[in-house]
């Protein structure tokens, strides 16, 4: 079925939406289908408008794209809401990480065990959670049929937030879902490989691993004992150009060595202190740059994904074809968003790695829970299928992860003081009472947070 | 009915012992019944006997009395098992508490928040929770219809832990359960008050209060308006004679205005560390010993408690009655366990607060967790009703109590250093790895833990 109409919230994001854009002019069972690209940023939002037709022009492609800035519009009777919007951009949060190290809270006070990643913003996500439950009432409203793709991190968070609280047919994607092919290039595994990954957003974990429909675990593992000295050789060395490269580092060693399952995607940068105490640290286990989210690594990804930016903002206004920028980097392969779209509108069934509430699928873990597993999606949504973890896994990495998200959730929902003072009186970080009372003040007094002083006091 | 067996395990616990042989006689519709008094110690045992004896002949109770070392001849075919055994004593605990403190964990590594109870023995509670583990199955193989009465703390993981594991029908007691009635005396309530305290063992909550039928928290919050300082003043005071009077500290008034409602029993020993720092902290909030569990008030608790057991024993084998001495303290107010057996045994269908698997009574928390919560009990067992806590509670109080439970069953469960690397990495009196590598190994050097240290290699 064509003719869909897809809204992406947040489209002033350049990079992001130039790959939706790409992944639906190569998907054949998606033409015909109108993209409507919103944002509140209006340069922004003309400048990813006119990339857009450059590009479905240029490879000829039968996607109609339109834009607004009012969100109504955009999700008004829109069969697919894809959120990328980010409250605030990556400047407002520096400032709240900049303030909270003032303070002893290294890397702010929102990176906690289990959620390392810079940018997955928690217990300081007040605007970013209002943001994302907004745009959720407004698909109630307008597009009460609507598939709403919750792409904004923090996607664990904000998944099961839209899911408890409104009727939003939300699923929550993210591209740390093909991780697992790295394992399979590291191994050298050629032809087909399946995988399976389990847990919730940034804490999921390689439940099942084949090769040839034969379990690849004992290949890895024989992998390690001969090759791994030479690889933590090879990955230190590399990891002065490759920063933030960090799946195969030291610490998925650690981790799979610890709790008995390979991690993939974006629960490497994260775990427990011991990987993160300080700048030496992160350094001893991710390389050269302290890896993806130390103060040096997330700089450069900072750096990096502005310099992409800047790259197709210069090329809109240019002669040159956007196709080679576009089918760069990453080889051209597609983002998990469009396969998912693909595979709802045209009924396909295929399996693909979603977060959903869990509604009793995976073993040990809340009904209201978003649960990231890998489930076959068609016209009729989810079907989830059984799931379990390991003990070690579930008991010391999943459990304290999802203890993490109903604080967060409770400090938004509920506000009050409380939980900010609960989340941070059992930090690691913190010495006193003191501490906890003045970083708490300093964040709620910068003028970005007027609204947060309010909600917290 | 009567005639029962009623097995009691760690009956060289005379203080203990003596409180439910005297409990037993002042119940009507017990009489008939046999107490076998069961403890490894055959000292201690033999004292308990002969108190038990005397005081039975003394106050002319129908109760038999029979002695044995061997559990389960005190276990077959029993209708009661009652399980007060502490393994190791507490010079075991205090070892293992002054071992940590050498490393920087003030009162032990097993002191975590919400888990402040000096004897309230988790991460570090092995040999406990094997000897309790047991003592069930011996219950499922030797007296299948029983009802095992767990009293030995941590009765929050203990129940759980024999719930999930054993078909044994468990219920864990804590005489915690009475507790809201400081607070009726305080505000000064004559006749009957409700109370429903909800929660977990040692963190539990008053959900309901009611005077004459009424909402009684708006007298409280009266109470508290306009005689608060004057109460804290007296409460300080009074510190000095009576340390571990704890529940009506500045602390349970603080919880109550953070948390919404007022904590009864245990949970006011414990909270996050903003009550429990250091000794200074302690002092600031509990009076001059710190309260119940600081190092000083903690040696006055076990003190009084050999005080206790001492006069106890005195007594066995002098001339004067027993009765002065059972019945004072307390003023002879019956413990919780006795009402429970007369309950069930005779199909009383009272309302008691009880420790039993949630299988969905308690919103928000997991089917297999012990939950504290008021239920009829009769000769069927515990009727669950339906219950739920504030999400204030529920949230910051409950759930990361919970994940303790669940991080201590794993390491008993499962074994490995794992467990108990990332019970401490988190910890905020941790400040590196070396500090949790350093504990660990000296609390697992020890002579007494070589059981340990094999199981947590």
């Amino acid at each position: 079925m064509t003719n869909r109409k897809i809204a992406l919230i947040g489209a002033g994001s350049i990079a992001w939406g130039a790959t939706l854009i790409r992944d639906l002019s190569d998907t054949q069972d998606l033409k015909g289908s109108t993209v409507v690209l919103m944002d509140v940023n209006q340069e922004r939002l003309s400048l990813m408008y006119r990339l857009a037709k450059r590009y479905v022009q240029e490879v000829k492609s039968d996607i109609r794209v339109e834009h607004t800035s009012d969100r109504r519009e955009a999700i008004r009777d829109a069969d697919f809401v894809i959120n990328t919007a980010m409250h605030g951009g990556h400047q407002y949060y520096e400032k709240m990480r900049s303030i909270s190290e003032e303070y002893g809270y290294y890397r702010g006070i929102n990176s906690v065990e289990w959620n390392m990643v810079s940018d997955y913003h928690t217990i300081w996500g007040y605007h970013q959670f209002k943001l994302a439950l907004e745009i959720a009432r407004d698909v109630e409203d307008w597009a009460p049929n609507a598939w709403l793709l919750q792409v904004a991190n923090p996607v664990f968070e904000l998944t099961t937030l839209i899911g408890r609280e409104t009727k939003a047919k939300v699923i929550g994607l993210c591209s740390e879902a093909y991780s697992y092919k790295s394992v399979a290039k590291m191994l050298g595994l050629e032809g087909e490989v399946q995988a399976k990954m389990i847990g919730v957003n940034h804490d999921a974990w390689l439940v099942e691993f084949k090769h040839g429909g034969e379990d690849a675990y004992p290949l890895l593992d024989d992998w390690i004992s001969k090759n791994y000295q030479r690889h933590v050789e090879s990955y230190f060395q590399r990891s002065r150009e490759e920063p933030l490269n960090v799946y195969l580092s030291p610490v998925a060693f650690d981790m799979y060595r610890n709790y008995g399952l390979f991690p993939v995607g974006d629960v490497v940068r994260s775990g427990t202190w011991k990987y993160h105490w300080d700048f030496g640290t992160k350094r001893r286990w991710y390389g050269e740059y302290g890896g993806f989210d130390s103060e040096l690594g997330w700089m450069e990804y900072l750096r990096r994904h502005e310099e992409v930016t800047n790259l197709l903002v210069r090329a809109v206004d240019s002669q040159s074809p956007l196709s080679p920028l576009l089918r760069g980097g990453g080889g051209g392969e597609k983002d998990v968003v469009v396969p998912v779209i693909d595979s709802i509108a045209n009924d396909k069934g295929e399996v693909h790695t979603v977060n959903v509430l869990n509604l009793g699928a995976l073993q040990g873990v809340g009904d209201d829970v978003a649960v990231e597993i890998p489930a076959k999606v068609d016209a009729k949504g989810v079907h989830r299928g059984s799931y379990s973890l390991p003990k070690r896994v579930l008991n010391l990495a999943i459990r304290p992860r999802v203890q993490r998200m109903e604080v967060a959730l409770e400090a938004f929902l509920e506000g009050g003081r409380q939980p900010l003072f609960d989340w941070l009186i059992s930090d690691p970080r913190t010495d006193s009472v003191r501490q906890v009372e003045g970083v708490i003040d300093a964040l709620l007094s910068i003028p970005e947070n007027s609204e947060l002083a309010k909600h917290f006091r």
